[in-house]
């Protein structure tokens, strides 16, 4: 079509296409990772052709064997792109052409753009999504082992930042592992809801030519084919999931980062990262900073709001790199037992010293309040809550008898939560069982 | 605790406890609709407590009998907030207190704000997903009828707002619907990871009275309990993915909605709203404003986003709202399906064209380029593209023969288009089938 | 107009006009804050009537009577709310006609709704912005004055949350303090251009009835009119750049609040919330919570991301509590300068040390190194910086000698950062005068 | 410092530094965009230092000489980044060393990497913003230029896309160049808060070693010096702020992109866009699809809710394209007058005929509710509402006589909204001259 666009009215001069609007318009910069799943449509696609009658055997022969090439090329890095090639599927097409010369033309009939597009990013997002369930896997199979090996080691549980209660650093470590494992569930959902093929539906309209869905579907391994043809090329609900996927799993991995930078820190010294995953200052020479973990922070708000099909490819990278640090980070960190037993004290037990009234039979809103009288003694008398002597404590109730001397042994105290999800040695146990039970039934 | 907080530099003047302070911690505005699932939460964890030996059976029943009066006030709305009720916790445990005295206080022997807030949370979603759940199914269902009931209306399709083919009108409902079948089995994955029972996870480190957490999830109806206490009393996912469940719905809508504004423009004058969907104008007398459909619209906005608890009860009000709202305008809408045949026209068929070419043996790439020939011949002739003469055909294709004549009819056009998931009748059909199946297996 | 609404297919009943879509469409629970504006707007139009020749005087004073009366009613708490009042200015044009009969009707001659939304909106946000303005100021004064008074403590600044290098309290007070003024200077650029006037711009094509805007404009105390009545009633720009402000302000207040929740750890000890700014725990007696800093934090999350007119209303209030709470949170806050003091070890006087060597005329790079080796040095000594001997240190480099010595001293090292913006007494105190002089000029 | 990692427990093995951590670390794909401003930046650092005594003059000048090298490589595409350049500044300091020795290692005396990066930054985006408020600048005149050239035409103006009232084509296009004036003003405050200095913050306590800032501002051209170290070297309120004026700048383009899509549909037919601007379909002859304007609205998804440094360079990219591109299709669109013309239709003047009670005396809710009940009288009878005849109108109100004809010319119409912003000739010729004085006052 010829074209005709004079300017008019100011403005900068504008030729037959604005070369800033091709430029603008073109996409190969991001969906160049597409090529492998794009030649692998067209391969089904024109076997599709030639069982509708489209295509005779020769044709597809020569199709399928020119694509193979155009494959060769893109994985042996000698594919060259045009100024011209907009997109990868314009790209691959162009070069088939070149290959394969006038019957290149025919593996498009009744496939637009759209449905190729879309075809090839679930195809695209088929792997990686399986990539990532691995090595989400892997993340949590190294919590767990670690979990198990380092349960008798306990140190302070914190709510709002304060010391709370004393746990065992694996139900620390299991709590940040069974949210993942949530992920992980997710995860194979968004799979199934990928792994639907659109092939075949055309622009709009669906496919007018006899071209049969089923058999397409059965060569690229599909589980379904999408209902609708207008909603198959347009819907990218998909896409949406996948990045709320990424969005949620990087909150945990990011909080996790969070503790551990701050476990890290020389006021709490509870743990060291390895030098492979810290890095020094420009400036200061006794720095060692805990970059690792601040950039999975800061990868945790690139991934946060994106929509569009290229932070696919981006946020997919992303979560691949941070995954692999995590679990780098999580089996060569090192822990200091003796800060962490170190920071263990008194007043984190006063919510047992609660419980000890209750036993003996107070209602718990009253023995919340005579433990937070006792607490206030301690710190009106500057000795720690431990130190109170018995007749100190019975001024605040006689149910306090010389057995409340167990009360003041952690060991004791973190045995207690023995319900199912809490911290006693046995409920952590079970835990494990859980979190191993759900990567056999989860493994990729 | 004694409070000593006299101001050292500037400032305004801060009393024993900042009145700002406390207004901005309270959130019994909007957690006010807990009350039912709080209710519900202290009646099974009393008997959990009972159970476990730390209340007798008479004072279970004496808390029971206090908390099924509790509701009853609520339920007459004759419950009467106190200034320092700061959550529903507070006010129900207050009022509790003030009904059955001092055996209130041991109903919270063992559990944690955290716990209860949690508990409850998932108890008001999973009745509120499940309503939710109903209302879309109907939805569903409202465009399924319909789209069956007018099969045979043909109207354009559009890409990029021109006009691209002729389609049925029953297909771009079910474009729609297909979308909202994906939102309906979200919504039940959802509701499957809801519905898990966090109660017995105290503060952080469990539960160390002996609480049976399976007992508290049989009594509650819950599908499993949580794994670990920390994770349990501290994550959210569930209402990041309720969220994100409204968003995407809200998208489909109001995309659905964006349509059917463009369709009742005077321009389009495909559809025509009720009146009791639309609205006037305080100035301009003739007007009729889509209300409905722009407030569809502009709630997705006031839906995505949203990242908080007292987010959870304005989305699924808005959900409520607006999947009643389509629903209404769905059944209700007046077409003019003389409009639409008129907006059908010869140049529509420009790809039917080329796919003619096709079956007569030209490779598609060249077919499309034949079939844009024409439509520049006719568009510089002045006539319509079934206007043009054979002969004229001829000198851009040999392959034109006198059959070309098919290609300018319609139906004839949609019919093609049976590859499932198209336009064709049987496979618009198939659709309605396939929907339906979903319909009965999604049912609420 | 008549309503003909039948259902036509399935979908719940629908009457003329479906009473879900009535509440859909009402904003009376969040608009009515502009009862005063609209009351204020409404007279000044009703001047500009009469100017017009479109109300007589009589007719005018009526008006102007009523709409005092109106105002006196929600003044004092007994205007009453009709069920069909969907927004405020619906509720006063009602209730108007009913004090004043038909004469309320001529009121809305040649005004849109649009026209009068937009106005009560800049008209309130004009007086709101006004506020929180001096409310900022507020903050950033009582920053400033303690900034003052403490400038001779020093603390460790962290990068990283690893300690870094000392310096004075007073310069963490002021980091945060000068990132308020640009708040402060933003929210004047947001007043300027809310302070334009759209009244007179009826629904989209402007005023027919020789309306004068400038009249209007002076009526109504506006900075200007605005330039194009389709741009007047539909831009909000100044809510998107309101909304903004809010947002980074925001940001600042929840870092400044995320520093002083770890300053106030039992790990780091250097400072103490009031407990007119704390809360404690309903299980963990013990637990004392920095309930209004987290407060802070999460407000920031309900902050970003809003865009509609609701969060106007919602977010101004948010943004009147978190300046008064920080301003009250500062003013009282114990600092514990011994924890201070105790908290700064040699190794943050690395980089001085690299200096010493500078100043001697080694390469900065070289010095860096130099230093670096004395820190690993000292570590695997297990010793302190400052307890390697000379002649250890010369090991490093000849350059070191014995005024090496000097550079352990904290108060010499704080000093020499005395170009402006730094840390030494002489550059705070420069600091100081700058934001106070900011603070003149900004004076609200 | 020695590294020692072992791997404790499962993952993958880690070397001495994980290369997936180093790549994840690594921003030198889009910070090399600062090559030139790190040039610049580094050699006013250098003349600071020889100021401050701590580089020679000779050193200063083999420094100055060795950066200019380095820039000449850029500028001639011949710098060869080396695989452990992980950011320009490591990649210029370790050309510049290669390039004059061990001189280079001064140059970074007191600098410390955040100071370095930050200043850079500030560099490029004050050159950057420069340029794109020159691009913004040229499509606002590009469009107060066709506004003025097309004053006479009349189309419709559209409320909730139902037509509302005749309105002259420039008044439609200044309401989309009044609302980017404002984004023009917003540039220019943006860039003040940009033009302010950082460098001589060092890493947080400020600089030690007497370099003068005021000397660094001057030959740096800057506005001001930053006020505080640790703020200085930490803020990003001004990435912040770009972006967010990029997102409203897009929303406001997006805007006029609907429009301008809308009216070029077949159905509307007013507007048609140049060959140079728009593109086709692979698969439909005969469409021509509207993808600048397409891209347009895309690509303003595409600029939201960013907030990283890398947005900055991808989203100037992008606002330069898009200005561009809007400038081209505003200055080479074709529009269809005889179609706008026949746009216009009697009900569009409702409005007017109340008006022209409310001229007669009748309020003007009584005048709406009689020209609404013409509008139904005239639906009713099926006939035009310009057709009904006196009688019959005199059945609504006797008000209406023979001079009611001349309220149903379009002309006559948009004259009367003659108030200042109104649709009127005279009204819109302001209008161009207050933009053109914008345009004056803000020329770049």
């Amino acid at each position: 079509m010829a074209s005709e666009s004079g300017k008019l009215w100011g403005g900068r001069f504008v030729g037959a296409v604005d070369p800033i609007m091709e430029k603008f318009n073109s996409s190969i910069a991001y969906d160049r990772h597409l090529w492998e799943a794009d030649v692998q449509g067209s391969k089904a696609y024109s076997r599709g052709l030639e069982k509708a009658g489209l295509l005779t055997k020769a044709e597809m022969d020569q199709i399928l064997c020119g694509l193979d090439k155009v494959a060769e090329e893109w994985a042996q890095g000698t594919f060259k792109l045009s100024p011209n090639d907009e997109d990868i599927h314009t790209a691959n097409e162009r070069r088939l052409k070149e290959l394969i010369g006038e019957t290149a033309g025919k593996l498009h009939t009744g496939r637009s753009r759209n449905d190729q597009v879309v075809t090839d990013l679930r195809l695209w997002m088929r792997q990686n999504c399986s990539k990532l369930s691995t090595l989400l896997w892997e993340l949590i199979r190294t919590m767990v082992d670690r979990a198990e090996a380092e349960r008798d080691i306990l140190f302070p549980g914190y709510t709002h930042l304060q010391r709370a209660q004393p746990i065992r650093w694996s139900h620390w470590i299991l709590s940040h592992a069974v949210a993942l494992t949530r992920d992980s569930e997710r995860l194979l959902e968004v799979q199934k809801r990928v792994n639907v093929l659109p092939l075949g539906s055309g622009a709009i309209a669906g496919n007018p030519l006899g071209v049969d869905r089923e058999l397409l579907r059965a060569e690229l391994n599909f589980g379904a084919i999408t209902l609708n043809s207008m909603d198959a090329t347009s819907e990218r609900d998909f896409v949406a999931e996948f990045l709320f996927w990424a969005s949620l799993c990087m909150t945990h991995l990011s909080r996790m980062a969070e503790d551990l930078i701050l476990y890290g820190t020389k006021e709490f010294s509870f743990v060291q990262l390895s030098d492979a995953y810290s890095t020094g200052s420009s400036l200061m020479p006794q720095k060692k900073n805990p970059d690792s973990l601040e950039l999975i922070r800061s990868k945790a708000g690139r991934v946060f709001g994106r929509e569009d099909k290229e932070a696919v490819f981006e946020v997919s990278d992303t979560m691949s790199a941070v995954l692999q640090v995590a679990t780098g980070v999580i089996s060569t960190l090192q822990i200091h037992r003796e800060n962490m037993a170190r920071a263990l004290s008194p007043d984190m037990l006063a919510t047992d010293l609660a419980y000890y009234l209750v036993r003996k039979g107070m209602p718990f809103r009253q023995a919340h309040e005579a433990s937070g009288k006792a607490v206030f003694m301690a710190e009106t008398k500057g000795v720690a809550l431990n130190q109170l002597s018995l007749t100190e404590l019975q001024t605040i109730s006689p149910l306090f008898l010389g057995d409340v001397s167990h009360v003041w042994d952690y060991g004791h105290s973190v045995e207690q939560y023995a319900a199912l999800g809490g911290t006693a040695r046995a409920s952590v146990d079970w835990q494990i069982g859980q979190v191993r039970a759900l990567l056999r039934a989860q493994q990729p």
